[in-house]
């Protein structure tokens, strides 16, 4: 293992000297810095946390720590749930959060340039002000858009607008020499060389620091309206989900939710949004729709049209949320999903897995046989339009180490599963350090090779975000 | 530099004994294969030409190749445009033309599993007849998928579509030691690890062999129309642009094209389809735009409220192309353009530059005015929506190496500008060797670094296609 060295406090000066006020060291620091969302990932204290302040004193700070060995770790709103911008062997923390400017939009390229801080709510709802969209809509609206960048984030509008890759048109960079540098440009096409721009979405601070990027915006459709869709039970439910697409339809979000997250959520917020029982029938799961157009008429239009197909293929009813208000709840309830399965657990742990759309079904009923196994128990709800499910293990009574244990077991037997449907096995989430052992595993040899090698080629010392996604 | 060895006639034994009757050696080797479609560009003979089955075999071929230190330059159907797929240093070519077979659909998950080498023609036809739609589509459809993966190849739908990009989920590859390994999953979201399918796309065959592709489609638009809008001169023309999007308008494609690149197309084709003066206005400048949509009662919505956004910015008219036989008129036209300055050019090169669009009128006149010094003419056309503009520079006159010394400076000048701009050198065509010292101007010595390290993870014996983007 490769061994680095402690900040001394000559350094700590020095970086005093380059921003002044913005240093904490030792006891200053907060220990909120030691986890992200996912405490079991949580690590120990950073030597050193810095305020971010400007591309420059980055730099500086970076060819301070790769003179003298010194891991740094660039970390945004700390809302990961993979252990990606937690400090495994001390060094320096940048802390991104304070970068936080929008810089300005280019509104005839429909583009922003934006400081990496800037929270994803900051900018949604800047951008919708000017009637414009950023479409990348994770659940964690308070994540940074430079922690976004890392994750290559996805969210609920995935299914309709893609990932955070797809809007990422140029970034500046700190490399881990220190060196500042630029990848992409503001334009949309390009066939200029390799795509050091594709190889930072989704690398999690351990190819180079964002300190800086430029992100595609599209103009924001005019009307929004979502339906619930109850179904007897998950298979119908999901079997509906390709039919949506086969039949022209295009939903903005596309999400699946069984009876057990739904009822939690609503204990949750304390409201009943979600109907239980229908003509007689225990509803088991649900599907949440959006479509997004431009006039009510034309989302009228798609209603009738998608309440046909969803009717035919099983739905007991379709429930349309039109106004405002029951827009709002409705989501509301899903968003609350992760909030309410904490508030309800002591002992958490996530897998971010993503299948093809037409396995989800057969993939989480493999998913509960399988937990049977255990003693904790299994929530999951997802994406049903690209996949990509959120599958949490939690316990109240297990210790520590057994739920740690089991768990291991647990995902090493349902990554497996995902990766023989051909899946992946994070699908938002990312690596971290927390998921590393099962990228090895099923990326194989060769290709963890590459991506070594290529993170030797940005970061000769290994000195940036060391010990996430390969070491 | 770097040195290989030729090929032996034991080693020509040895591919034969794996691939019988697929190898040609000397003056077996048709000479097409020293050129694509830029002549200039043009270079020596290989010393053998395999043409590819599989990807066992092909891992074969490439694993003595990499023992014996011998150039393996992979070759789809050679309609290049930067001389990418041409051997520098002889070496074995491997021609993918023949491993042209549709694997099959998977219509649950939306994708399309091929060899590369499919013409991008035949696949987009059979996607078509299962109202499927394979969105990229290249002014060169008789280009093979894998060419224009390793190009990421963008065409007139970039607009709306993307780029090839957008469309691929996972690649078997064979890489530069011979290993067989994979990259991505049939999944449209993933985080898991560093992108290596990101870097394939665009690499230009210099990281690996693409022997086998997972596709995106999309279900087919059910109608489309076209519209011929004239404009008195470019500047207007070209302002109109992010009109559209401003207004919610999308079109699938949008074109921009002068009045002497069309006297030319429609010289070739024999036949005039654009008005070339209305109202007493000579005609200067055209868009070419296409609408898509499910019903012709949803399109004839969009083009009123187009044509009122385009006639309130200076259009002169605009023109329906409503039935099959006038869209496939206009759009002939259009697709004749490089076969037009072809069939009236002896010597002939070209810049496949990007810029913002907002920036592309005031672009091309700078062009035009950098092109009085030099001796050859100058003819342009491009993609207005995405800023992606093709400049030929033609002439019938000069000596070769006078045109390639005045070609270099004008494009040093003209890159430039772009750079300026926000640009990037290539939008679509790529690097090749040709425009090698363009990018190692553009991109600055801390990305080509990068760029040769990834290069040499892939390939520590520099054998794939050598001289060829980094070397």
């Amino acid at each position: 293992m490769k061994e680095y060295n402690k900040v001394s406090p000559e350094l700590i000066e020095k970086f005093k000297s380059i921003v002044p006020g913005k240093v904490y060291a030792g006891e200053e620091i907060n220990t909120d810095y030691t986890h992200d969302e996912m405490p079991i990932y949580g690590k120990g204290m950073p030597d050193v946390v810095i305020e971010a302040t400007n591309t420059e004193d980055i730099s500086e700070i970076v060819k301070l720590c790769y003179d003298e060995n010194i891991p740094v770790i660039p970390r945004g709103a700390g809302t990961g749930l993979a252990g990606a911008a937690v400090a495994i062997e001390g060094g320096v923390m940048i802390d991104m959060t304070k970068m936080n400017k929008i810089l300005g939009y280019d509104e005839k390229n429909f583009v922003v340039h934006v400081e990496p801080g800037v929270l994803l709510n900051d900018l949604a709802e800047d951008a919708l002000s000017r009637g414009l969209m950023y479409p990348p809509d994770p659940g964690e609206r308070y994540a940074t858009i430079g922690g976004n960048i890392a994750t290559n984030a996805g969210g609920m509008r995935a299914v309709k607008y893609g990932t955070t890759r797809d809007y990422v048109r140029s970034l500046k960079m700190v490399l881990p020499t220190g060196e500042i540098t630029e990848f992409g440009a503001t334009v949309s096409k390009t066939s200029s060389g390799y795509s050091l721009l594709n190889l930072i979405v989704g690398s999690e601070g351990t190819l180079g620091i964002i300190t800086e990027a430029t992100l595609k915006v599209i103009t924001a459709p005019k009307e929004t309206i979502s339906l619930i869709i109850p179904y007897e039970n998950l298979d119908e439910c999901i079997a509906t989900v390709p039919q949506f697409f086969m039949n022209h339809l295009q939903p903005q979000a596309l999400e699946f939710m069984e009876r057990e997250i739904v009822l939690a959520s609503e204990r949750y917020i304390g409201k009943s949004v979600f109907p239980q029982e229908l003509e007689g029938i225990t509803i088991g799961a649900y599907l949440l729709v959006t479509f997004d157009g431009d006039s009510m008429e034309e989302l009228e239009e798609i209603i009738e049209r998608a309440a046909e197909v969803v009717l035919e293929a099983g739905a007991i009813d379709v429930l349309i949320a039109d106004t405002p208000n029951k827009k709002k709840e409705a989501w509301a309830a899903r968003g609350a999903f992760l909030e309410a399965i904490e508030a309800e657990t002591e002992l958490l742990d996530e897998c971010d897995v993503v299948v093809p759309i037409s396995e989800i079904a057969s993939y989480l009923v493999y998913v509960n046989e399988v937990a049977e196994r255990f003693d904790f128990a299994v929530k999951s709800f997802g994406h049903a339009g690209d996949g990509n499910l959120h599958i949490y293990t939690c316990s109240n009574d297990m210790e520590m180490d057994e739920f740690k244990k089991q768990v291991a077991e647990f995902f090493e037997d349902i990554y497996e599963k995902a990766i023989q449907l051909g899946g992946q096995i994070s699908g938002e989430h990312g690596i971290g350090h927390g998921k590393m052992g099962f990228l090895k595993k099923y990326s194989g040899e060769t290709n963890m090779r590459l991506m070594k090698g290529i993170k030797e080629v940005f970061d000769p010392k290994m000195i940036l975000n060391p010990h996430k996604i390969v070491d």
